[in-house]
């Protein structure tokens, strides 16, 4: 069903197909928009404005946990820095949910070689009672190993999976890796077991443990869940390899007050278009992160990148004709809330959404993208690929992107996406743990990025292509 | 003066001498010995058995601070595993001292914009007030900047210095750093302030503090002492360039009892020599280690390699012509406690140590050696060096060489020394910290650090080179 702000779009389409008519290179930007956009990209590249705007995130704020003083202060931070930043329009939409507290944490192996352990509770796990739980450790190489045993055959053991995740360039061993956070409690619990420790999902070897969401099941009983570092999850399995038994401590004081209801906001900035006001190109990151570490790459980077973007084009003469929409969203680490609240809120108003892209996958240059656009809409990215080219970013042969993160949601919607993708090798050393803080982000990686983002966004709002399958 | 010992070395001079006369390349093993040494040194660089010692140090032990459970707990271990590899006699010497204890360290900032901070007391220092002490911070960038202010002018201040440790092949960056470390409390006492905060003495960026030895001095007033991680320290100087007081709270609960006496020992055991057992090629670690990771680099690797080498040497069919022996020092990293017990009860036979080398530098491959040795016995260090050639060990035009770290007090005193240098690029990312573990050690690089030890002891022990100055 097409709606009134669509007209815009046809006008667009019209302008944009006579190029598009030409070849599949056809040129979707004037000589003049091409000139300004190469002066914005090369801006934006020599900018430090996305690195300030994480020092100060990282300094002023810190970390911010759905619900946490971090949180709150980072609302009041981002409007402020949007407004100060040269923003058309800041508000903020309210997102609540549940306030998860991480407490405390303890662990030592107890026998037959007592050792401390680093470990740390996974987002949303129970306390364990307060002198906390000494049991022995049954152990399991993947969650695979875990499910296979029987039902009730855990009793009294301490469930641990010690599943090593597999350095990538693009992330792909998170996957395998993470089913042991997210479900593990649940399927140890159904085993009888009192506890789940596992192997941090992470790819570094320091003694700093990974947190990130878990969740319970209806029905199956709670069971506290924590993660230790990878050296002593390697220690932990030398020890196991003694066939002795391995006696294990585990305190918790982790807790969800379920009288509180914890009050977040997604926080939303614009640069309004000049002639399709109504037309957005949404750029996202979300403004929350785990309780640990400053959030600098997850996702400081994206916020600062994102606003950093919005204002080299808020500094150009003239606004490009659609809008840039900026979202900040709210709880995306406790699971996605601000984004959920954000489709519930603007679901009417999708079809508007004429194209975006998320950053949430931060540390390391951009080398590709990925479109998931109409296929009428190809020559055109392959135009932004051009652009693109000179940062080293290659474009996919594929076009199935969906934006990364809270927007995927909106992909999943009907949004057109891309997909930038950063050497993400290194990502998954920092990730969910204290060590993710501002020196871990390379400046001159970060500008890249932040280009990247500018060039997409210019392009997209600028040259009135329709995205739309 | 000569003493009886040294008639065996005349002995062998004699042998040495006629070789030694032929060419600057002289051989100093026959054609046998030579076969046997390449048989040895391709054995130990194909033998996982250093790397199964330090894995069971590392997780049967773990770490070993002097006066510790740990402690106790290695002194029966290393006698064990002596007996096992077939040395011919092990025993331990009493070291005493005192006994420093952790307890729990906590730190933030407090003001303007609050943060959790990574902390760790420095070995020795005492408590701060049970509650903590609040502070602003006086920042300094370097200990000299530090001296520079006026007595008494740091009064109700916390001295923070922020110099950061420069990353070396040869670790040349930790002199100039470590002298916050160990005198830098008695500077701040003087100038009034009430803690020292330092950033850590490291080349990494976790957030992970370093610990080591800090020392008060009597007449000046004891301050508590404390190292926070690099990300800490960059986050701390952050807020400080905003020029705001910047209030901080550390809280340490170490102590020492000075009712108790810390009772540590050297462990020493012996291949002994076939023809002149009375001649000592000594090569050495320290057995003790910091209280926080397992002292698998510092000094566990050198405590499995010297074990390893002299194994090796075990195994051959005859004992080599002089003694080898391993000394695992007590209590180093809290002053060389150890080896100035060693010192004292064999200070009168220190003569018939023809040579030694320690390892106290651990991670990387060896790439070069040194050596502290008469000129006279040059070529016969020419010819050890074409042994270690292929391992990838080049000679050092040098010939200053002390023995590491606790050898380097036999050194002093007059001891023939070989020094071999690891590539210690990464050494201070681990350095006295909680991620000194099993994992930071390469396996490949611990074997060729084995070979290069075994071929020395061997060579040093069978070829009867006198290498006194």
């Amino acid at each position: 069903m097409l709606k009134s702000p669509f007209q815009s779009i046809f006008k667009t389409l019209v302008i944009g197909s006579a190029f598009l008519a030409l070849s599949s290179s056809a040129q979707t930007l004037t000589d003049n928009e091409t000139k300004e956009l190469s002066q914005l990209t090369n801006t934006a590249l020599q900018s430090d404005v996305s690195y300030k705007i994480l020092e100060s995130l990282t300094t002023e704020v810190g970390h911010r946990l759905m619900g946490s003083e971090g949180d709150k202060k980072s609302i009041v931070w981002a409007q402020a820095k949007m407004r100060a930043l040269g923003f058309d329009k800041v508000w903020t939409e309210e997102v609540t949910g549940t306030f998860w507290q991480r407490g405390e944490a303890q662990a030592k192996i107890i026998a037959p070689y007592p050792h401390k352990v680093v470990v740390i509770a996974l987002g949303g796990s129970i306390a364990t009672s307060k002198q906390g739980l000494t049991a022995q450790v049954a152990h399991f190489e993947t969650l695979a190993d875990l499910k296979a045993v029987p039902d009730n055959s855990l009793h009294g053991k301490i469930a641990f999976v010690s599943y090593q995740m597999e350095r990538h360039i693009n992330g792909k061993g998170y996957g395998p890796a993470v089913g042991t956070r997210v479900g593990g409690a649940v399927v140890a619990a159904k085993k009888g077991a009192s506890a789940l420790i596992m192997r941090s999902v992470g790819t570094d070897n320091n003694r700093i443990a990974h947190t990130g969401i878990m969740r319970y099941e209806a029905g199956v009983n709670k069971i506290p869940a924590a993660a230790i570092s990878n050296p002593d999850a390697d220690l932990l399995v030398n020890q196991l390899k003694r066939n002795k038994p391995v006696s294990f401590y585990l305190k918790l004081t982790a807790h969800t007050d379920p009288k509180v209801t914890a009050i977040s906001a997604n926080v939303i900035g614009e640069i309004t278009g000049s002639e399709f006001p109504n037309e957005i190109v949404s750029i996202g990151a979300h403004l929350d992160s785990w309780d640990v570490g400053t959030g600098a790459l997850d996702d400081g980077m994206g916020v600062a990148m994102m606003l950093a973007s919005a204002h080299h084009i808020a500094q150009l003469p003239k606004r490009p004709k659609r809008t840039i929409r900026v979202i900040l969203f709210a709880a995306e680490e406790v699971g996605l809330l601000g984004a959920k609240k954000y489709m519930e809120l603007h679901k009417d108003n999708m079809a508007n959404h004429i194209i975006g892209a998320e950053w949430d996958f931060g540390v390391g240059k951009i080398y590709k993208m990925t479109s998931g656009v109409s296929k009428a809409a190809l020559p055109a990215i392959d135009s932004l690929a051009k652009y693109l080219a000179p940062l080293g970013v290659k474009l996919s042969n594929e076009n199935n992107a969906s934006a990364q993160s809270d927007m995927s949601l909106m992909s999943a919607a009907g949004m057109p996406s891309m997909n930038f993708s950063p050497d993400g090798s290194k990502y998954f050393d920092y990730h969910h743990t204290e060590n993710d803080t501002l020196d871990k982000v390379n400046p001159e990686d970060l500008k890249q990025a932040t280009a990247v983002y500018t060039t997409f966004a210019y392009f997209a709002a600028q040259s009135g292509i329709n995205f739309r399958k």
